[in-house]
């Protein structure tokens, strides 16, 4: 198989690592950015790789939806498609099938639900998914689960449990391009402990390449959270990689890593920037705030991305108050850079083992409002 | 004067020219792309050069809106606000005023308006342009005119003449950074040939650095357009540059061209780009159509723009249809390059005195829509 994981330094719980793919080298720990329709949202391909991110993520749902896995396959591979040559990896497709699909009927063998677009019938099997994951193509990819909701009655998430296990299995046997794809088993089971132990043995004596957590990030207690990857670290394997899906702020993932997580993804660099919000390492700059409309500055002084070195506060200001598209891709790149310069820096306190003190001296910072 | 223009060759009325300004040169024919609120909607400044764009144009009106013309002068200008080392053009406000603002009351001295965005009141008059202009610090500037609409009577047309006339020589006096900015005069006077000769004249006396036509391309036929630039021609001084303001189409590009015109701006490539209608030297490509959907050809194999070396049709169709800011910003960048490329080729069939053939042969190709 072309998929290895190094693991390379720890800090605490905290843990430096190299994931080996057909496409390339991930360091860890790392942070995915989200390209939902196959791009990360108003950013080119070029524009990413100068943010230095490694790895992006695809999600299965929408791009089987549009513009489908098939066209995707003709064109070479959703690598080809939309031109980006270092390591992907697309999800399940389970959480987008519970939280955006209509009349989604949940049996032992699949879902069948319809379209949140135009209404047609569709019918996700683990089989089916694994199909539509290997027609894409990314290197690493994930077993259809069911996402329970939060909150959700403990009986609710047992049950839920099993499902996804049966499917993971499932998935597993259907699942056959080894020499390609690593296939990462996710772990369920909600804030229950015990369940989260059941799932991720299971999953362990289906001897998966890697292990994800799925099922947090939708509503719970951050301590709650921390809690759940905290019990999980001494039940996964040290020697296999740990995705903590759909999360977060940069002290979620701060916080995680403490915990033993590896690799992280989420839409909230993104999504955020386009809106004005912009992650810094002097915390969160709501750049439509008055105080920057003469604030001829860069957002960072000391930040190399092309933001920083090209565009002040005021002129990002101006342009993503009058909604223009390149304020939201200067706003994008710097956040999205800003991600990947923060997990540089929590990888060199992990190899230097002064991760917890890096940790003290960053997380006050890093919520805060910037006043 | 930081400004000059040197005719270096014609073909029949096409002409080429050389025109200098403090922030580099401009070889014509040229069109400006439209950065309306101080870039081109979507591109970075940086991805317009790759265009090879050499001059970009903003609206007066709209800078002075937002973020306000003060603000850009203690940013260091327009230049620097927008990070645009290459020339730029502003325009008058005069028609923005006329399409745009709520309530306006012209009079002998200028225009009373209501912002078109909260409602505030404004007062231009021909000094206050300037000064509006002057704290921009574009290289080329225009003086304020009433922009009658169409269609009109002759007799609006001949009254809103005199207060263009009037408003023009008051700007000329309230003037005098000339050491860094040219000032052109804007030629009215509708459909009529009489009222155009009258107003150009009377411009000349004033002995204007360059002639804008305006007033043109705001609903009349086609023919009209071309028998007064043609008209024009004859009139307006040989060794002056001519802008013919808001147009157009490649092939009103052309066709202008053949009548004398050097310099061009609109919006049409980057707006009809945005909802994938897409400039190409086989005609316009309507990219959401169904035959682009597994089509992963470029959209113009023998293109170099970063679209065409990158991209294929089927990518960029997926993109646009689904609404993405990365589907604009492709197609713009096909749509501005090809503008460029277009302009160049006139160019040089200008130099080799073959400009009637190259119009001939590019005309059939330019405005049909690929089948």
């Amino acid at each position: 198989m072309a998929f290895s994981f190094e693991l390379q330094a720890k800090s605490g719980k905290a843990r430096a690592a190299r994931i080996s793919t057909n496409h390339g080298e991930i360091l860890t720990p790392v942070f995915m950015p989200v390209g939902t329709l196959g791009t990360v949202k108003a950013m080119s391909p070029h524009e990413l790789e100068e943010t230095k991110a490694q790895i992006i993520l695809g999600n299965t749902y929408h791009l089987y939806m549009r513009p489908g896995h098939e066209l995707i396959a003709k064109a070479g591979g959703l690598h080809s498609f939309i031109n980006w040559q270092k390591p992907m990896l697309t999800d399940s497709g389970g959480f987008q099938v519970m939280s955006l699909a209509a009349l989604r009927k949940i049996t032992r063998d699949g879902v069948k639900f319809r379209s949140h677009i135009d209404g047609s019938l569709h019918y996700f099997t683990p089989a089916k998914v694994m199909e539509i994951q290997e027609a894409l193509g990314a290197d690493i990819i994930m077993s259809f689960d069911e996402c329970p909701p939060y909150p959700a009655t403990r009986d609710y998430v047992e049950k839920s449990l099993s499902t996804t296990l049966r499917w993971a299995e499932e998935g597993l046997h259907a699942f056959d391009n080894h020499a390609n794809q690593a296939l990462f088993g996710i772990v369920q089971g909600g804030i229950y402990e015990d369940l989260r132990e059941r799932s991720a043995r299971a999953l362990m004596d289906l001897d998966f390449v890697g292990y994800s957590i799925g099922g947090l990030a939708v509503g719970e207690e951050k301590a709650d959270m921390f809690r759940i990857t905290e019990f999980l670290h001494n039940i996964l394997p040290e020697a296999k990689p740990r995705y903590l899906m759909g999360v977060g702020t940069p002290s979620d993932l701060l916080n995680n890593i403490a915990r033993g997580v590896d690799m992280f993804d989420c839409v909230m660099p993104t999504r955020n920037a386009r809106k004005g919000s912009i992650f810094t390492r002097y915390g969160k700059m709501i750049i439509k705030a008055a105080r920057y409309k003469e604030d001829f500055r860069p957002i960072d002084e000391a930040c190399e991305c092309y933001t920083c070195q090209h565009f002040s506060r005021a002129y990002i200001r101006h342009w993503i108050t009058m909604n223009e598209i390149l304020g939201m891709r200067l706003a994008t790149i710097h956040s999205l850079h800003f991600y990947q310069e923060l997990m540089s820096l929590a990888r060199q306190a992990i190899f230097e083992n002064r991760y917890q003190d890096f940790l003290a001296e960053m997380l006050p910072v890093l919520d805060r409002i910037i006043e």
